[in-house]
C-alpha cells in the first residue's frame, strides 16, 4: 500500500547527485525558549531554495527516456514550478509550466532562469489544469503533480533522510503541511529509518483542512485558504493522504501570528532567510511546548523564497 | 614587528574550542554574474553573529588569572559589546560595557543578556572614554579595544585560518574595513598560511579613512561617517594600522547603493541574514570586476546583527 522501504533508500540514492546535502542548524537560545533541542534541516539552502527540488529531480528521474524525451508539464506558481524547471534542466528534458496570469513577474522570471516554458492561465484551477492537459495533448510531455505523486514524496522523502543519518536519535521531526508532500515523504522516511520518532505537522489554523482529514479520516478541502504561509494553502491527495493517515499521529494549528514571531525568531537567531511556511513547524513546537519539553527534534526548514521586500514583520 | 606566524597559530588553538567553525557557502548565481569563485565564510553564524567573537575571547585568554579576576571593560555600541560580554561570561570574567545613553534598546538587551554590566555615558567618544577610565580605576578591570588590540586582532585572523585551511587555493581574500581588526587579523593569516593570495579591503565611499590612510601612509580619519554599514564607521588604530599598511595592497571604496545591492543579493540568493557591513566585500568585487575575473575569491561575511524592522532594502 504504502511505499517500501527500499523505494525510499533507492530514491535517496537516487537524488543524491543532483542535491546539496543541506547543513543542520541550531540554536542555544532558541533550544532555551522552547526547552527542546531543536535541528533544523535547512532546505532553504537547497537549490532553488526549497525541498521541492528533491521530488522534481526523482520523478523525471522515474519517466521512461521516451517520456523524459516529450518532456514534462505541470501547474504552480510557487516552488514547485522552478523545481520542475530546474530539475528538467539537469536532466536535459523539457519542462512545460503553467502559471497563473497574476503570478508575480520576479516568480516568472524565475522559472524562465532555470529554463521553464511558461503558458499562462486564467488564476483558477480549472482553467490551469485544462492549459497543462491542452499541453500534454500537444507534445506529449507527462504530467507531475507538485505533491501528490509517490515518486514525488519519494523525493522529498531524501531530506528526512539525510537528517536521520546526521541525527539517528530524533524523538519528533515537524514539518509544515502544505499538498502533503514534505510530510508524506518524511513520515515515510521516519517510519522506515528510526520507527520511535514521531512525525508531528504543522499547519495554519487559516488552512486546516490537514487537520480537519485527520479527524475526519477522509481528505478535507479548504474553502478559503487565508494564510502568510503561502506556500500552506493547498490540499492534500489520495496518494499523500493514506500516508500521513496512517504514519502521522498529530497535525498542530497555529495562528498567524505565531507563524510571524516564529519566522522572525528563526531570521534573528539562526540568521537565515526563510519562508513563512517554513515557521509553521517551529511555531507548532511553541505552540505545545509541554507536549514536547526535553525532547529532540528535527524541524524541517521548507524553503527560503521569499519576497523581502514584502515582509510580515 | 607584526605578529608571528607562531602567534597566529596559537590564536586559532586558543579560540578554537570558543567558537563554532563556521560553514563556507557557495552560489552559482553569484559566481556567475560576478565571473568569480566566491567563498564565503559565514561569521553571521558565530557565536552572538558576528566575528568579534574571536578576538573576544582571545583577548580575555591572554590576561592573567589576576586580571581575569578583576574584569574587562570596554565601549561599544555594536557587536564588541556582545562579544566581550560573551566570551567574558565563558570564561567566567566579569565584563564591564560602557555604552551611549542613546543606543538602541534592544542592544542593551543583547548585552545584558550575555551578562555584560552597562554603564550609559554621553553619545559621544570622549563621554565614553572618561566612563571606561572611571571603571578601570574603581574595579581594576582591563580595558579592551574592539579593533586596536594585538590579541584583538590575532583573534579575528582565525576567520581566516579556517577559511584557508578548507580551501588553500584562494587568490585573494576580501573583507570589510571598520577600525581595522577584522582585516588587519585576516592580513596576517593570509601572509603566513598563504603568501600568494592577496587580502583586499572593501569600504564604503561614505567613510574611506582606511583608503585614504593607506594612500598618505598615516592614520587618516572619518570628519563625517555617512553609510548604511554602521559597523564600518570607525578608524583604524596604531596596532592595526601598521599590519593593513604592510600586507594590503588595496582598499576599494563603494557607493551606498552598491553595499545595498550587495547585501539584497546575498540575502536573496544565499538565503542568509547578514549586516550591511558584511556585502561591502561583496560590493567591492563588483565594482572591480575586470581585475577579480576568473579569481577563487575568499569573502569574509563579518555578521549578521541587524534590525529586521528596518532595512535598507
Amino acid at each position: 500500500m504504502i511505499p517500501t522501504k527500499e523505494e525510499v533508500i533507492a530514491a535517496y540514492n537516487r537524488v543524491k547527485p543532483f542535491v546539496h546535502q543541506t547543513p543542520v542548524l541550531t540554536s542555544t537560545l532558541i533550544n532555551n525558549l522552547t526547552e527542546t533541542e531543536l535541528y533544523f534541516k535547512c532546505e532553504n539552502f537547497q537549490k532553488m531554495g526549497a525541498f521541492k527540488m528533491r521530488g522534481a529531480i526523482n520523478a523525471i528521474q522515474q519517466l521512461s527516456k521516451a517520456q523524459q524525451k516529450s518532456g514534462v508539464v505541470t501547474h504552480s506558481s510557487g516552488n514547485f514550478a522552478q523545481a520542475l524547471s530546474l530539475a528538467a534542466k539537469n536532466l536535459g528534458v523539457k519542462a512545460y509550466i503553467v502559471m497563473p496570469s497574476n503570478a508575480p513577474q520576479v516568480k516568472k522570471n524565475a522559472v524562465r532562469g532555470y529554463g521553464g516554458i511558461i503558458t499562462e492561465s486564467k488564476p483558477t484551477l480549472a482553467a490551469r489544469e485544462k492549459e497543462a492537459n491542452k499541453i500534454q495533448n500537444k507534445t506529449g510531455a507527462t504530467f507531475i503533480h507538485p505533491s501528490n505523486d509517490t515518486n514525488v514524496i519519494l523525493g522529498q522523502a531524501t531530506a528526512a533522510v539525510e537528517l536521520l543519518k546526521k541525527h539517528p536519535n530524533l524523538d519528533y521531526v515537524v514539518t509544515p503541511v502544505g499538498g502533503g508532500g514534505l510530510i508524506a515523504g518524511t513520515a515515510l522516511a521516519t517510519h522506515y529509518l528510526n520507527p520511535a520518532c514521531k512525525v508531528i505537522g504543522g499547519e495554519p489554523l487559516g488552512a486546516d483542512d490537514a487537520w480537519r482529514s485527520l479527524q475526519s479520516g477522509n481528505i478535507e478541502t479548504n474553502e478559503t485558504a487565508s494564510t502568510v504561509a503561502d506556500g500552506l494553502r493547498t490540499n492534500l491527495g489520495d496518494k499523500n493522504f493514506p500516508i500521513i493517515n496512517k504514519l502521522v499521529p498529530e497535525i498542530i494549528r497555529v495562528e498567524e501570528t505565531e507563524i510571524i514571531a516564529a519566522m522572525s525568531l528563526i531570521w534573528e537567531r539562526l540568521k537565515i532567510v526563510v519562508e513563512p511556511s517554513s515557521a509553521v513547524a517551529l511555531a507548532a513546537v511553541f505552540k505545545k511546548k509541554a507536549y514536547f519539553r526535553n525532547k529532540k527534534i528535527g524541524i524541517i526548514i521548507s524553503g527560503g523564497n521569499v519576497d523581502l521586500r514584502n515582509l510580515p514583520f
